[in-house]
């Protein structure tokens, strides 16, 4: 038993749909969020920039004394993930595995796709998880740099937004897939149009995954808090526009306790 | 005379398109670039964010022994020049104010449009630097956000673009302007896009008025180097993916001398 709080981050907001499906597995957990709005994205930028800002945004939550850390963010994840766990000797978990996982399970040609962005992509950090797991899955990586962007202004069921996915997901079609995941926090607003290009195949969302991992996690490093009141605190390091409109969209619940963090501290 | 170099900052490196303005007008200065390119973009962020991360910009040129800052940023012209103008004695100049000059002396039925990041139109900079020069002026601002990350993407001539570029436009058909300032440094890659939409109107790009205005305040400060080699020295806070490949493209010559500034000193 350990009643401090599990720690999340994430380069924005879209990390709160995390919080979300942890709060489905885990009601009781209080929980602190770090949403690094002042530099965002961070999937178009170098490798060595996301991981010193992951650094820094493990030592933010560290500070405020979580008993465990979930990193929310797809590209942090895949560069960053890793190093962290041996830096740190707190429990680091990611979005990556639980939904590799979830696709092995799911995959019967054993071919599946991979969206995210550009840096996820460019990682290689899915194939390396596959390899892990299985030997025998062709995994198929293409990066979609413009879903970011178009789910934050709003281009949700627009036709330029299909066009975009057309233009990104078409090659996907010949490799004959008949599983994808969701590489990004975004992408599953978008699945809707994702689906009327690839159709009737698997798709992994890895958040709803991660919240069952962590609670089995928790269990099995007798670090559950079962008394606990399930407070949600966000800290994001810009105040950008709407950000609490659209906090509360991704997380599905009011945003009752939100502060800004110091730009120079994270 | 004054030989120590000219000071550009912007949030990424679309104002190397600006650096190229300046180029062909003072050929001999000597130029220091700054891109702050691990907290791009910043048309979507906070009012105080990019005034925090302006003043950081202008201190780390001042300590390279610049003798004069241009902005090549249109959103933080938008919401810092002013600011960084009271908090700072060295001149400073934006690339709002060049460009409403020159929008001033096309138009005919005092009606001109605006188009710029989301953060760039909420501000109603250019509203105020119209109001200065001329009080009959109708400005009607469009934020035009996406037009960003479909430029750096490579989306030009794509149909997406299109559509993406009649929804931010079509108002301004019907507004019946007759001038239309780019107020992004990366508008003016998307000119024939946005003419298929608006016609035959009056475009106005204010990097290349920058160049000829910061010529004229050089001369009248007594500011230029007419001996200097015309060295160009570009600062990035993050190599991002493919840099010096783009950076070329807007600088239009090869990048020669670049450095990657501290992300903590920035």
């Amino acid at each position: 038993m350990n009643n401090s709080p599990i720690g999340v981050f994430d380069s924005g907001i879209g990390g709160l749909t995390v919080v979300r499906e942890i709060r489905k597995s885990l009601p009781g957990e209080d929980i602190i969020y770090l949403g690094d709005t002042a530099r965002l994205p961070y999937g178009t930028k170098s490798f060595d920039a996301i991981i010193q800002f992951s650094r820094e945004n493990t030592k933010f939550l560290l500070a405020r004394g979580v008993k465990f850390i979930v990193i929310a963010c797809y590209s942090s994840t895949s560069v960053a993930l890793e190093i962290l766990q041996k830096e740190f000797s707190i429990p680091i978990i990611g979005v990556i595995k639980p939904g590799v996982k979830k696709a092995l399970g799911m995959t019967k040609n054993k071919k599946v796709g991979v969206i995210g962005t550009t840096l996820t992509i460019q990682s290689g950090a899915y194939e390396k998880a596959f390899q892990e797991l299985a030997n025998d899955v062709e995994v198929i990586g293409r990066p979609c740099p413009l879903f970011v962007p178009l789910v934050e202004e709003g281009f949700i069921d627009h036709l330029a937004t299909e066009l975009v996915a057309k233009e990104y997901l078409e090659p996907l079609k010949k490799d004959n897939i008949d599983t994808l995941l969701l590489g990004c926090t975004h992408f599953p607003l978008l699945l809707n149009v994702i689906k009327k290009i690839l159709g009737d195949i698997n798709y992994v969302d890895a958040s709803r995954e991660l919240g069952k991992e962590l609670a089995n996690l928790l269990a099995e490093k007798n670090l559950l808090n079962p008394s606990g009141r399930g407070d949600v605190t966000v800290y994001l390091t810009d105040f950008s526009m709407n950000f609490k409109e659209i906090a509360e969209r991704f997380l599905g619940e009011p945003l009752k306790n939100y502060f800004r963090a110091g730009l120079s501290s994270t």
